[in-house]
């Protein structure tokens, strides 16, 4: 029997996910539970078994050569633990020994959800041919990873491509994270709906205070949600051009939910780009949507794992 | 005869030097031309080919297995090409195609300086056994290189690192790169001095307002001349946060004319490095003095040739 497929796991503060994906990027079998976020961190593994379970249950799982999981951060790809911000539960938890325990002998590789994300986009979307990308979501949190030569940069301990925390106004208002002025401080769902809502914006009559109806409020034209998704792009700009400066990237894609705004998003935040990706070697940089969708996490994960090395194409694919 | 050197250039907008550098970084020979950085290229071509007929006239030069170039930036290693801001002379100067002509079949390598500089300090200096890390010039501008996965990461076009223009002040002062808020225009040394002066710092009876004299009355306690240092370390903590936070360092290495005031620099950049990397996979970055000195440009580029790629320790060292 070919050993041609992953297992992946895609694990979020709301729904663990699982899949058995094959080496053209397709998901064969999938298996789901919502996430116990807020019990104690053995009746969340306990979720992870159950979905491996259910994948384990399929004809296909003889398949799999390994497993790939991609968790909300942060975590730890040396050590094998996870600390994901909304599941506290999980501290320091060694989610790779305890998988190892439940599949055994099978290969585990550990990365960061931003860092899933851009496996997906690299091997099947929007980053698909480029060997220096930056990939992104921005939708409840802004996250992110890297490409560079060619392969996902996971970074030591699988967090690399964190642009959601970097700071780009530092004086700027406090981040939960503990820092100020952060990309995600200025540009995610959440803070987008604030400021607007600060700035005197308010909803129609259902009530609906999501960036997505900021969004529809900017494209019928109200100046303050404009100015709203006008802020989040300049912050998302100096973001992704200080990325662009560090390492040399030519393109930088996004996605999440607050990018399915579109224009509202899109004009201005390349506008913003030209302003502040200046010197010679940056300014070839464009900024695309992400093409790859919610499977993303998974298929990522699963690329990790198809690929040896996170991000690689599968050799013949 | 064993062609175990490397020939070096390192060429600023004030000197052109070269060198004939052995596989332990020892500069064995030199050759040194003021840069005539306001005068046509041709006239600043003249005084490179003057410097490597220097060397060519050393009994070593035939034991040289290539020729590695540093130059002040931008560059264009792809394209084998310069555009050093402060030598007008050349803009898309074909240096690498000039130079090739002049020394024959010798191979050549071009990185930016800032890159030859980190590729010395990874090399023989402070980030010596660092598999990831940020090193920095911090002078009358701020540049910078990466090391990750072990070894130096020139990028696509040799211009990875340039931390003196990201923007960590979104709103921030202009900077003369086009951009506003850049790491650059708050840490410079002459910002330095320039935020000392605008807010009643008055030099000594030399008349001495460098970076080096503000450096000097800080240590005296001055409090304008303490704040103004503090303000470049908050502003170079910001970007060194947001490098780690993007590609995970573990250490930042600090050189360059500014670094030589010491604990006047480095005891607020590591208090405000606590404020700004704060993610659990940046809290252990460690911020040091760089430990090459004014060879590390000759040096670094060297190690790209002798070790193949810029920054891996040769093979037997």
């Amino acid at each position: 029997m070919h050993t041609d497929l992953a297992a992946a796991l895609d694990i979020g503060g709301t729904k663990i996910a699982g899949a058995l994906v094959d080496g053209q990027g397709t998901v064969l079998v999938r298996a789901q539970r919502p996430t116990p976020a807020e019990q104690d961190g053995e009746t969340v593994m306990r979720a992870v078994e159950g979905v491996l379970g259910e994948l384990a249950g399929s004809p296909l799982w003889g398949r799999a050569r390994g497993l790939g999981i991609g968790s909300a951060g942060p975590v730890d790809a040396s050590a094998g633990t996870v600390s994901p911000v909304n599941v506290p539960g999980w501290r320091d938890f060694p989610l790779v020994e305890r998988v190892r325990a439940v599949t055994g002998g099978l290969p585990v590789e550990l990365i960061g959800d931003g860092v899933a994300v851009t496996a997906a986009e690299h091997w099947q979307g929007a980053a698909r041919g480029h060997d220096d990308a930056l990939c992104m979501v921005v939708s409840t949190g802004v996250g992110g990873g890297l490409v560079l030569g060619g392969r996902v940069h996971p970074g030591p301990t699988g967090n690399a491509g964190h642009i959601g925390h970097i700071s780009v106004d530092l004086d700027g208002d406090p981040c939960p994270c503990g820092s100020r002025g952060c990309v995600e401080r200025l540009a995610s769902g959440p803070n987008i709906a604030r400021r607007a809502l600060e700035n005197g914006w308010r909803p129609g009559p259902d009530g609906d205070t999501t960036a997505a109806a900021v969004a529809a409020a900017a494209r019928a034209g109200d100046p303050v949600a404009v100015a709203s998704f006008e802020r989040a792009a300049q912050a998302l700009a100096a973001g992704i051009a200080a990325t662009a400066t560090l390492v040399e990237i030519d393109v930088a894609v996004i996605g999440g939910g607050v990018a399915k705004a579109g224009d509202v998003l899109f004009t201005p935040l390349r506008r913003a780009l030209a302003d502040y990706a200046t010197l010679s070697f940056v300014r070839r940089l464009t900024v695309v949507p992400a093409r790859t969708g919610t499977d993303a996490g998974l298929v990522g994960a699963a690329a990790s794992i198809l690929t040896g090395r996170p991000g690689a194409a599968p050799a013949g694919v």
